[in-house]
């Protein structure tokens, strides 16, 4: 679905034009074109392949969907790949995708499996018409500035939710629950992850060294969002380093609690144990027990049973096990 | 076996040839000859190996078969080797090989231990032929598409089975069904891994700087495999971590649900300990034990006792013992 | 707030000046101006841009905050943020900022979200003129130092920390206290981490090979603070290792404990189940049990129970169990 | 002891010489000496260094042994050390090493602490003439060749243990047993990383970019040895991982086994729990207990305690803890 | 404290001399000065930088000490930094340093904290005039080269150690000892690793490619060292590894024993628990139990519980509970 075709000038928007007439706009100097589809069909993508001459396998991705995020040169154009992440209906991450295709004086957009537009990018673009001027390169710059800003609300989540199951990892009795969230922690970090680190190896060759042509004169602005998704790559980094330690941290809570259980456990059974034992005693029918036939035996008897219990519970009590 | 011998010339196909009639017939420009056999044996192979003069190492590596996947160079001739992966009778992985020669004007495809023709590859060629006049580089293109390709089912049946391992990974009781399961997919990984990862490395030196001049002008297509090989490898890494998570979290859950059993071991045998220790003491033999004579003496000691094995049961139940 | 604007020339203090008066000022060959701000607002902050033509990408760093240490050349300006660690009120670390952008004849630098000053370097340069009229290179060296010198006694509190932990790791009934100081060291460890390891990666382009030009001349000196910089790496490596090993071997010392726990149950309850089976059989109501009617049938029966459970206690003993 | 001394001329054996006579021989042009020994005394070795003038560090590597894998070069001489793998008597893997000095026109094997020899290696380089003729790199390459070459076995050895193992990892009471032969195995992996990793290393820089004069001509001789490590290396490096996942494994399932027997444990303890506390209320001294009198009291008590733990087993094994 | 300060001419020693006299002694061509100092103070220091013009910063690191093994270039001299490590008195690895300044005609080393000196590298030194000759840089690879060698002691000891306790890794009982030992193993290792990693890093710059001037024509003498670090690396990885899978194996083994030990606990609880259930049922009180008043009574019912015990141990005996 087409949402966007509009001609820029130095930097000013001239119209709103038909994919068919793009051939003939772009010829004149200063012009290019900006193209945005949503979900694009088959046909569609045909039609702005021939207008463009984008590459056939290029192209492909775009169609297919579900690639890796990647930056790719074909000739002076560049095809790059990003994944949109977004919150599913039932909490987990979902990721779409947006493939740009850039050349000298274009730039097409085709946004997958994803609701998040990009109609904000292009307003602020043409606010900026001194920027905008710098063409094609900055309009990539723009849309992946604006792709890249969106990932870091989901690491800012997995961090408090991190920080939420720290709190109760030293807690009794809340291992299950810790250990179920810090696998759904885990799982969302992945899916960042896999959004992430590829772009950022990407994006490392837009800056620096061997620039691609319609990135040259914008590379502090690359140089910008590589340098943020390196943060991002650092914080996901610490992220999956910390949901490890907090794993093995939790599993020896586990330990510690059912030692503690196991110690109390044996307090109590020795106690009863003894008890029995003694009643057991006076339970014997021997003829010949002298105590039974005492006027106090009972109470006595309960007396020393209650004594000893009460010697080995405050043994207990002192070593830690009760 | 031979399976097939045609001779190509601009991309059409002239004619099934003979063996022996090759030498004759790749001297015309714009000819290649695209041989393919199966399990071939050591006479076969001698026999291409002259009529192409393919180098002895190569050579002794396609006929004794069970490689690492790798791309060689021998002056001006390309020796490839790919793992085909299958599914085998007891639904484990097995790993059968094709060894391909790619020369100036000919491709000799060899396969091993494998049921996976490349018929359907040759077809599709044939359907193409402004595609396969780029000569033998893009035979050797289609092959390893066609391997590459056929790893991501093997990689999505992977990641589906791993999917539902994990969402019984919190279930009660499945631990060692799950972990049977775990182990069996990290063997998988394995073979799946020993196919992708030595391919990637070597596909990389197919684009991008110093390329081998059979594969110069296709470029761009090796990049695209590459990227199908960066892919499959992204996602075994992932799988790799997440089967090393799940199975330290399937030992975290065993050591829970031991803790849970414990625990609950421990509350059943505190309450019958005191019954027994209560129905003890008024089994004792001392004559001066006024409530034995007690009209109602037995209902209430069993109400007693009922009543502490409630108050215990209750107190249990609260602290989540029960 | 603009905490000090001073002019030097030829590594003498001229003046406190007027940040409005800076143009003027720098005109002179070999004088420079260093400029402190600490928590600046926006306003400040683009007088200094106007001042000095800093890049709008670093000025919204430096105005934002929160970013990872890093250093960015922008033309001939060289932009370096570095983490300020404090300890926070409960003894958590928190991580400030200091941002500072370099030119031929300026240092500026913006303190955020933290309580350090950079005072006593000032004055320390101001008591080397030999040194200060290198110009702003070595201020820019100085402050680094700086830095770098406060994260030692972190790191060195860290491994203090840690070998605390480790000298009662081997003791009874510590764990549970162990487990929580070595994830509180490790979140330290953390915070310490990302302010180090991003610099040193930083640092390593201002000596040997290419050096941006304000800190050519003063190479010894920053591969001075680089070395430093590794040294705190190395020892936080060696901690990170070093607490993974601890909580593994917490969890074994756990482990074995609640063995020994375990074994010395059996053993208790072992001999008390004896003693309980032994006066079961004399409370049995069989009419010929002839030891019943003994003279000394009683302690005879005592004696017997008391030297069977003393047998199982000395066998328990002697394997370690009790 | 010295073994072999023969001198070749254009890849066809000369004679048998003596060491003393080897500078006179060695003068003809298209001729080398090959000379093995095995653990040479001092003596021997410096009489062949005063022969070709080998560098002091190499000699003295050679007579210390205990070096690992390298290869280094000392002007046109190039000085290697290998591993060579054998069974001990008790079944562990012991290293031998074989010293190879190569110049121009010599080569001096130095074989310490191995039963293995290399007369197959000279018998089967005397047999091909044509490829003997390249001189003292294709005997390098040859030695090489069939000393990668025998550490085969005892990789594929480990795959078969290993095998052996994971068959019989999720079978109850097995987990000592396994892992033991886990821990034997991992400590054979080692000994075997230990030749191949620096040897692989070491031969990387046999064949591509720059490549030491002797072994020039024959780089896809050393490419394929240097293929086969890196097969080796895989396979290792795959043992590795297995071993690791199956130590962890291991350790799953006999927590798994500890916590079905708990389980047991605690519903048979229940089950007698019960009985007893039953048969403990009717040996209570109370005087009106009418039940006690009844004709069929006795049966029917046996029946309701048999009836309840009949229940209670039901139950317990409905729920799979027995 | 000054221990020597000996000049050298020709690789001949000419006289001791006076620190102070250095700089007329040194402008003779052939001649070099070999300086030794044990913990230096600042006064001494200060002399031979004036003398030598030694750079501030490598000063500084030598009077504070505790710096990390490093070589550093200062113009035409070099610094390095190397450790010493001995055994403390209590059994723990200590580090010491030695700081090494080398210039062209010139070798200053400054030991701290450590009880090891260069008295014999200096005689052997003296005793080879030939190879003294080659200069400061051949005294620095002397020096280097008697650093490293008392590693390797070390290391073995370690070896051994850890040899020690695999041998009892599967004995009942040792456990906790093992844990421990693991423990102080990995401590002295990581003492090692600082002593030896940073210092292989450096020492690999002293051969091949760009050399220090002082260095130069003794480039095999220091790939030498290199080499033996090499070596001593891999060695620690390789102790590394183990003590990992040492922990790990340990911790298996402690499940595994307490496995044991709760199937046997398991076992006898539940014989005395029968037992315990039958002499109950003969404790109660009803009026009509027949076999009460049987002749034989009593022993038929011991015989029994005898029996039924016997057969319980028997079969818990064959399934290796017991």
């Amino acid at each position: 679905m087409l949402i966007n075709c509009v001609a820029y000038r130095h930097g000013l928007k001239v119209a709103d034009i038909d994919v068919a007439a793009i051939s003939d706009v772009i010829t004149v100097p200063g012009t290019f074109v900006w193209v945005a589809y949503r979900d694009a069909d088959d046909e569609e993508l045909r039609a702005v392949q021939k207008e463009f001459g984008l590459h056939e396998l290029a192209v492909e991705d775009a169609l297919h969907g579900h690639q890796r995020p990647k930056i790719e040169e074909y000739g002076d154009t560049l095809f790059c790949v990003m994944h949109l992440v977004e919150l599913g209906p039932t909490d987990e991450l979902r990721t779409g995708e947006v493939a740009v295709f850039i050349g000298p004086n274009y730039v097409v957009s085709v946004r997958n499996r994803s609701a998040q537009g990009f109609l904000g990018v292009r307003q602020r673009c043409e606010g900026e018409p001194h920027l905008l001027r710098q063409g094609a390169g900055f309009v990539f710059y723009a849309l992946m500035d604006a792709v890249v800003d969106r990932y870091f609300p989901f690491v800012d989540a997995l961090e408090t939710e991190l920080e939420g199951i720290e709190e109760q990892i030293f807690e009794r009795g809340a291992a299950r629950h810790n250990i179920q969230q810090l696998y759904a922690v885990k799982r969302r970090l992945t899916v960042l992850r896999h959004a992430v680190v590829p772009l950022m190896d990407a994006a490392a060759k837009l800056h620096g060294g061997r620039v691609p042509p319609v990135c040259r004169g914008t590379g502090e602005y690359f140089r910008d969002v590589y340098d943020h998704l390196l943060r991002l790559n650092g914080t996901l980094d610490a992220l999956r380093d910390t949901i490890g330690t907090a794993i093995q941290v939790n599993l020896s809570m586990v330990t510690i609690e059912e030692s503690e259980t196991t110690k109390r456990l044996a307090a109590w059974a020795g106690i009863f144990a003894v008890a029995t034992a003694f009643v057991g005693v006076w339970g014997m029918n021997f003829e010949h027990m002298p105590e039974l036939t005492w006027r106090y035996g009972y109470p006595l008897a309960l007396l020393i049973i209650a004594g000893v219990c009460g010697v080995m519970y405050w043994r207990f009590r002192r070593s830690g096990w009760l």
